[in-house]
């Protein structure tokens, strides 16, 4: 669709000549998202400042039928904010405004286009924790973050945003703005929208405001790092740590390829030879924690680690987790076009699935790359391709297949924190039950009857 | 409505003719739940014993459009289980197996007429701990708990139900039978039912199974009491320890009342002329408990704190707790009809809170006693009164309104685990928006477009 000039000048009263994007050049910043698998035009892209403003679009859109995609920073790798139906991309980026933090309370209210780690670094400032972390966090905002469900290393021992939701301000398809949800984690007022809006992937409603629980900052931490020659012995290592009741508040694992990568970047001079390497995080008091890093450091010698050692201070530590997170940096600057999975399975069956993806990389004849989130089972298997050259993209797009439904048959899913989105549409029906598809269908329906909330994305349309 | 005997005599082919009771006298026990405040009729109750026994008695229901009320132990408060369109109680109580209990993964599969405590004393044997701990967990079922989306003490630290839930096997009102959720915390595959299902009050579907999220037991716990003279300082108490950075696993309230009455069950001795008592729980490493309990004992002492103290040992911290339960069976003893509400209010507005409620007291001169989950702003104000006396009974349902308005006011809720059932349907629309309830509506239109599932509940009708 084309939208008429009536509609841009209404847009302009709303937002100010200021808060809207026309040219081709600037629309096709908002074209895809942080994957650069797909590519989508918008008509427009918006700036609102208030939840007022989004009222107001998300009215003028009910009103003549315009497809609406919200967006905060786009780091999405499942391409949930692609508007692929066109119409209008309403970026959230100018509502960034951290509205409350409530020590006594152990909350922050924040406006949807916050980024996360300005507000982490604000919470630091009291002592204050927000743990689910994803690898963007450095630019992702909250409003994104609920969309997708977005979790990371820390969800171990501390869970993932929906576990820390008390409320929302959320824009409906016409435009009404409702508050749900409320101040205190006991609230049980009817359904509980703000969970059914988190991971909805905009397809429901725009949240504009969302209030989130805090934790008090762990007195202390520790970091571990551990390598092993064989990945099936790392996954080991995790199960066996688990089952002793000890829960680092971060398990990391990275491949060799990765490790190599990464000592490319970081001059690291991790083991080049090494399988695998695995990184904990284990947090709490400064009397607890010792016992924690003892634990930790003899079971994964008992798993047949080569090497195990705890960060010398706080330093070594940053430098270790800036090694980790440079691993996704290092593949995507390795391939014209690199399919980030996001795969979960249960954590007794991690060694299995490693085994499934060593058998994978033969079969078709494909780089896969292994960066995850291995104490609570999240996966990123990561397919090294380019979209140009068809007959590797094919190849890879079958391994692509292969890992979720290896995934699937050991008891995981399909995603676990980068949502559905434009990518795992045609799986789905995979994951779940054709019954389940329409009652999600139908509850799209309830909130958006007219279909223009984020369209074309979760389930084939 | 009256079931006609084709229906009773199909209803018999599916569950046996022990799975089901008729009799006047037989029935009566389905028609109240734990508060006693309500009662109205099955026309038939119903004991399946498999999911696939609960999708043909749907399938049954739905096709004769005949109202179907799940039940579990029936130990709700607000009403949820009453019949009260009649028609089939569905009770749970046969569907009692654990199913798996899954030590590598922390993670148990149960049917959702299993005991909370039967499942929790096989996961103690394992060293698991399932921490949401409703009050009436020696009798309520995981599938009454999922209902009203259940917490208990242990919330302060640990979350409640919602926190916990990984999967569900669901049978919807046409008696399909479908599994949502699965296996993994992080899973976001299409929008997220079992939370959505959670706290729906078998308003939405039948949920046969659960699989719950485990962790491990705290390797130690502590228990202290602290006395004060002034229930204000109490909440003051609460808050500076929270404000601290010390989250114990639990923080109870008892009130002066209260404490006179448990004195005479229990005969703990506790000062008669105490005006609030708070009892913690601090529990992790033997480690890190030392300096918990340290911080609780000093941050009590100087919020005002008349006297505090540590259990000796795990003989005297039950005591403790068993005292602190038997509140309840003495506010229930002591009144023909006791009005249990279930407000929250953020935890720095608690003192403020039960100042208010001492002003209710006078207003309208009847006895208003508190329980509560302090640590997490869940406090349980109870209106002792008598439904036969109507004019006391009158001013007790006023005290009653105005407890909710005072939680709402203070940024609370009006239920925090309880669910609103029958009793508080004519309080929602001061809690939620009419846009909010006009989802919820089309919602539960979407899973019960007969509007056969647990009719009448949530909202007026």
């Amino acid at each position: 669709m084309k939208l008429n000039n009536n509609i841009i000048s209404d847009l302009k009263k709303i937002v100010g000549d200021d808060g809207i994007l026309l040219s081709s050049a600037d629309l096709a910043s908002y074209s895809y998202d942080g994957s650069c698998n797909w590519q989508s035009m918008p008509d427009v892209v918006v700036f609102p400042q208030t939840t007022e403003q989004v009222s107001d679009i998300m009215k003028l859109a009910y009103e003549n039928t315009i497809p609406i995609t919200p967006r905060g920073a786009g780091t999405s790798l499942s391409g949930g904010p692609v508007p692929s139906s066109g119409g209008i991309v309403l970026c959230t980026a100018r509502m960034n405004r951290i509205l409350e933090i409530d020590e006594e309370n152990f909350a922050v209210t924040a406006e949807a286009g916050v980024v996360l780690n300005n507000m982490n670094m604000e919470l630091a400032k009291r002592n204050l924790f927000f743990p689910p972390d994803p690898q963007s966090f450095l630019a992702a905002t909250i409003g994104g973050c609920i969309a997708v469900g977005a979790g990371g290393p820390y969800a171990v021992k501390y869970g993932v945003f929906k576990h820390y939701i008390l409320g929302m301000t959320i824009v409906l398809a016409n435009g009404s703005i409702i508050d749900i949800g409320g101040n205190t984690m006991k609230n049980v007022t009817g359904y509980d929208l703000p969970q059914l809006v988190c991971g909805s992937e905009g397809t429901l409603c725009t949240v504009t405001k969302i209030k989130l629980r805090l934790v008090p900052k762990p007195k202390a931490s520790q970091t571990i790092t551990a390598v092993f020659n064989d990945v099936t012995n790392a996954g080991n290592a995790v199960h066996m740590i688990k089952s002793k009741g000890v829960i680092p508040a971060k398990i990391e694992l990275i491949d060799n390829w990765v490790i190599n990568r990464v000592n490319e970047i970081t001059g690291m001079g991790f083991p080049s030879d090494a399988d695998a390497i695995l990184f904990f995080e284990v947090d709490g008091s400064p009397e607890s924690i010792k016992k924690e890093e003892e634990d930790v450091v003899a079971l994964c010698k008992e798993a047949g680690a080569e090497d195990v050692w705890a960060a010398k201070d706080a330093e070594d530590a940053m430098k270790v987790w800036g090694a980790r997170r440079s691993g996704f940096l290092a593949i995507y600057g390795n391939a014209p076009t690199a399919l980030a999975e996001d795969v979960t399975v249960p954590t007794n069956k991690i060694s299995e699935f490693l085994e499934r993806v060593k058998d994978i990389r033969k079969k078709y004849d494909v780089e896969v790359v292994i960066i995850g989130h291995a104490g609570d089972g999240n996966l990123h298997p990561t397919v090294l391709t380019d979209k140009k050259d068809t007959e590797h993209y094919e190849r890879a797009d079958k391994a692509v297949q292969e890992l979720f439904k290896t995934a699937l048959n050991l008891g995981g899913a399909i995603s676990g924190e980068h949502g559905i989105g434009l990518e795992k549409q045609r799986f789905l029906k995979d994951a779940i039950s054709g019954d389940e598809i329409n009652l999600l269908k139908g509850i799209k329906k309830i909130f958006d009857p007219k279909g223009i909330l984020n369209p074309g994305k979760i389930w084939e349309q």
